[in-house]
């Protein structure tokens, strides 16, 4: 196995002052910042304080950014760069870093002379080594004359001086769609720095694209695990160092945004094949979902035909059960009115604790009962609880009540959907993803009543959880329910399960006879099947591969809720198109009156 | 004058169920609405119930818009699109609205036939004709074939039948950068439809363009004025409708979202010339500022040199000045922590409040005691109150204390900072252009500790604002200070002042060496000039136009604090390049220790 490389994250990826960011990143393990000017700037602590506080929490500054539009500019702009490259340099001095980048120049008085670009690099170069520090030459996506890291390595390999090297960013390379493989024949010793970015493909001009909407790796659409390959196969032996620019990071709450960006690289050094990590056990399905209520969850269950088959020894717990759907409902717990643990049946729950532990998921101490089951639980980043069971022991926490329900067509948990907090949608993806093994589906976007929603699935087999979250975070206008979260049951005829629990008085939401009208003009449904979906509030849904039927109850808590639905044919989404639909239906139903507030 | 258009607003602009937009809708004074189908869909009430609940609060609806990739299609689907007509008409007979929008085809499937689009158009017409109903037809912006109003303009005549018209969107045409003077030539009566929306240039592909980031008129870079004049000038006489796709207004409370989107139509109207506003007096400058917070406001204000001159002779209100600079410290009132009120100097507040109602801007009613002056006032979006002065009058409301101060410099107020809370910016800005005739400068964008923020200022003459708001609305974490406010001093020395006012021991913010290493490496700046700020911790900004030297003081009330500044030449800006790194200086003197909060 190669060396594994050391780690980086700049300044820039987090939200506060130096000081919060610079608590945040040790925190989260890294080895090293990339430090930006700005955030020095703002500080009230010196450079030289600086570099003791770093010290202190085990920190190195590997990179320095004060350098912008540099090259190839007439002399006495050239003799400007040069008198702040000394003062930088100073400060570099004072910092302890030995590493400055320089972008390539986007001013309108850059030249397009590689010729000078090189000799003006070379004198910044020899100032460098003098001081005995490096310059690391970067091309900006958007650089007025040099744009392409080999156009970069060229002026690097035409001025030849051992101080000036180049500094490679996966963003400016691969949202460009540049062949990276080429870097396999620059020198390692002359690859003096590695920035990494990952990013979803947008339709807009790079530099927007770079300033806002850069992830963590993993999260976007670039392959970075064929990019570093290719770097670190050139021989690059520096920190694999983040450099994410984005707008919701920059203002979330640093320390967990660390977590998430450190986790990226563990993922990706896994990837990379320089760090083993347990791999991802197997999952074969929902052992359980646990709701956190008053009891009148467990009166909803029962109207859906579910029967109390056991009482928890020790705690105000339930455990209610129709076929393979298992529910727990906890009277206590923190995530009141909520889902407050998915529990997923794992090959060996014991390595996917290590594994999660190995990802920087905490992993929850559990307080034990004679007789309670030993279940591994880790802590995702909403604070949902996520059990792995390896057996039915933990069914043996509950004495059997003996109580059996005749069932209205139930057989298992479809998905639990988990609706997330604003900052944490990215870095929940990624979690389940590289934590469990789910595989993430492309991130859909809708209309609902209060405002953009994004929505994505994850899957491994049957199990299956949707992560949903606001696009624009809201303020004190509705939603009044924020981020409801529900559990989706699986039936194999959704009308006929309907009409069940209809029977048992189950609090199912009403949808409107405008949806009927609008399926009939839209599809070509027969007239009896848009009748008995209507006759039931049953939605409806369909793509290329087969159908999908659901429908769902009011609120059982005060913001979680059930759906029941019927997968027909191979259809692998989630009915996303109907949720506007039964957004309105719950607000309808729990306010009667006019919903709005004053105005500010 | 020509006759006054009517004006209708989308439903998709709107926040909430159809029921709240419908209600927002009315309040706010529009005319009609245009009705999206998923806003029907997702309601309770029947199209027939609808119906009446829009007479009931006297909308009409003016236009339904359900059909997309209708023209052009292979026979099969034809007849598909021709059914879901049938089905759609029926909808909109029970919601007795006749316009439905037919967008152009996106489809794969569509085909690049302008006779086969006349010819299927042309079908469906006929079928809305016989019922009374017509077709608006419009081309989409990313339309597959069709996407120029010309375009769809040469179909529409080619098909030649009395139930088809054109739908004009400002929108599709100048993002498009298309000339719209050729509209003139289209005769009024075969436009059907008017779409506005306003929209900033922003460099991505036009469809997330589009769905994401319109706005009202004039909250934009399009002339729409020029383009509403072309097409009434070609004797369009229907409604002025607003369609505008924008996630911060989609997600807003739509009471002031469409308070807003009203007055940026009164605005327009009024430019067109087809309605009569009082226009806006001329403003000569700031009477005074108002901060509502406890006494500690007037200390603060005194080790700034001001001096206490009046007592106000019924409520608990001191005035207290400096040459022209005027701050009203009130220690009741709603704004509690910040700035209550602006008050411009008006050459006609009468007129200026008869504008502002005009303008749907609320005129506050004022509790007058005997000898108080009777001044209008007029509350701005975010709750500001914006006094108009004529003379001053208003002092008499005080009672001269005889005090005085030797002052220390400075002359008057330079501006009044109103941070907006994040759904207001574009509805503040729109509000002081229209109400009182202020001048907005670009916005820009800046990276702050706590994340994006943009700023932009409004002036006219001597009266400027600045109004400052996250680009993302912000989280729990940080800052702990939201939204905070404050008035700027002007001076002839920023220098001389800051020794005055720390003689006086005035709570001046302190600015970290580092950003003054900074300033010297960057700018060619006299060492001895820069000795001055630094020893001052007076901050510095240049233009090509002149420079800005500033400092600051502590927070003087919850989230209110002064500034002072000092214009040299004709700099016009408000020096935010350095707002940074007062927001970091304001953190470290609030908090002492580690700032950081628990985790979620």
């Amino acid at each position: 196995m190669p060396p594994e490389p050391r780690t980086a994250i700049a300044t820039v990826c987090l939200s506060g002052t130096l000081e919060d960011k610079l608590a945040a990143a040790a925190a989260a393990g890294f080895d090293g910042v990339e430090l930006f000017e700005n955030d020095l700037v703002v500080s009230p602590s010196s450079p030289a304080e600086i570099r003791r506080r770093c010290a202190g929490l085990g920190l190195s500054i590997d990179l320095y950014q004060p350098f912008r539009d540099f090259e190839a500019v007439p002399p006495r702009l050239h003799e400007a760069n040069l008198r702040r490259a000394r003062h930088k340099f100073d400060v570099m001095a004072e910092l302890g870093t030995d590493t400055v980048l320089v972008c390539s120049s986007v001013s309108p008085d850059a030249i397009d002379d590689d010729e000078l670009a090189a000799e003006q690099l070379y004198a910044l170069a020899d100032l460098a080594a003098a001081r005995g520090l490096r310059i690391a030459y970067e091309a900006l996506a958007w650089g007025k004359h040099v744009n392409g890291y080999e156009h970069a390595w060229r002026i690097v390999r035409r001025a030849a001086h051992p101080a000036l090297g180049v500094c490679l960013d996966s963003f400016h390379i691969l949202s460009k769609g540049h062949d990276p493989a080429p870097i396999r024949a620059i020198p390692g010793d002359k690859i003096f720095f590695l920035q990494l970015a990952d990013a979803p493909r947008l339709p807009m001009d790079v530099l927007p694209w770079s300033r806002h909407h850069r992830l963590f790796p993993g999260q976007g659409d670039f392959d970075l695990t064929a990019f570093t390959g290719h770097v670190l196969a050139a021989g690059y032996r520096g920190p694999l160092s983040l450099e994410v620019f984005n707008d919701v990071f920059r203002q979330a709450d640093p320390r967990p945004a660390a977590v998430d960006a450190m986790r990226s690289l563990v993922a990706l050094k896994e990837s990379l094949g320089v760090l083993d990590l347990p791999s991802a056990p197997a999952l074969t399905g929902h052992a359980f979902a646990e709701v956190v209520t008053d009891p009148g969850a467990g009166r909803v269950l029962a109207s859906l035909g579910f029967a109390r088959t056991g009482v928890h020894r020790t705690k105000p717990v339930e455990l209610w059960e129709q076929g393979d759907a298992r529910v727990v409902v906890n009277e206590g717990g923190p995530a009141h009115g909520a889902v407050g643990a998915v529990a997923l049946a794992s090959t060996d729950p014991a390595r996917s604790a290590r594994r999660a532990e190995a990802l920087l998921a905490p992993v929850l101490p559990r307080v034990r009962g004679p007789r309670e089951a030993d279940l591994a639980s880790v802590a995702a980043p909403d604070g949902t609880e996520v059990f792995l069971c390896g057996n039915d022991d933990w069914r043996d926490d509950f004495v059997p009540t003996g109580e059996t329900a005749p069932g209205a067509g139930v057989f298992g948990i479809d998905h639990v959907a988990l609706t997330q907090p604003f900052d944490h949608f990215e870095e929940a993806a990624s979690f389940y993803r590289a934590v469990f093994g789910l595989t993430p589906s492309p991130v859909t976007e809708f209309a609902a009543p209060f405002g953009l929603v994004r929505s994505r699935g994850l899957s491994a087999g049957t199990v299956r959880l949707t992560l949903d979250s606001a696009l624009v975070r809201r303020g004190e206008w509705a939603p009044a329910v924020p981020e409801p979260q529900h559990v989706a049951f699986a039936c194999s005829d959704a009308v006929a399960a309907a009409r069940a629990m209809r029977a048992l008085e189950a609090p199912l939401l009403e949808i409107p006879g405008n949806y009927y009208d609008d399926l009939e003009a839209r599809l070509d449904i027969p007239p009896d099947r848009i009748a008995a979906l209507r006759a039931n509030s049953v939605l409806y849904d369909r793509d290329s591969r087969g159908e999908f039927l659901h429908f769902y109850t009011a609120f059982a808590g005060e913001r979680v809720f059930f759906e029941v639905v019927q997968r027909i044919g191979e259809y692998r989404g989630f009915g996303v198109v109907n949720a506007p639909v039964r957004m309105a239906a719950h607000r309808a139903r729990r306010y009667a009156g006019p919903p709005v507030k004053t105005p500010a």
